[in-house]
């Protein structure tokens, strides 16, 4: 921390700028692959609510937070952080879900 | 709501299976998406704890929200799932960062 600031500010906020642009690149990229989950999620919503299957599923949730703790620890990401991340998403899911029903 | 279970209960089963399966690889790769982003933002934290810059960045922050937004209309996503999203993540990083000073 005893670092001062590089006498070549300009270098700074370059490299300050390359970080920016390639995590810009992978929220568009999160962004999109998000929209795709939910269309596929909803088209999910639509077919249980046709055939009376039960909205949630606690064993396939199981599944899902099993699988994503594993791939997590091969990317070296968080599980814990993972698996919040899969509530997060679920949560909305459920949002989703229950606007289509009102609007039935 | 008035549909019955399909008489071919397997044909359920393969739609759900097949929607299910696509959500497991949209997960997966938002998974990795997510861990080279922690990756990036960890060598931005490094870097601004360097050269004692502010970790928080309003104006940043602002702009990255502005630009999320327009990007899920284009993809037909909640612009404000997508901003709830970007709060979330962040929220996440600055615990790595916390985590990161701890451990210095």
């Amino acid at each position: 921390m005893s670092n001062s600031i590089p006498s070549n500010g300009e270098e700074t906020k370059n490299k300050l700028d390359e970080y920016r642009k390639s995590i810009d690149n992978i929220d568009a990229a999160i962004i999109n692959m998000l929209a795709e989950r939910f269309k596929i999620t909803q088209k999910v919503g639509i077919y249980k609510a046709k055939y009376n299957l039960k909205p949630a599923d606690k064993k396939r949730e199981s599944e899902q937070i099993s699988r994503l703790r594993k791939l997590s620890k091969d990317a070296q990401l968080d599980p814990d952080f993972s698996e919040k991340f899969l509530d997060f998403i679920i949560e909305e899911v459920i949002n989703h879900h229950k606007r289509f029903l009102n609007s039935e």
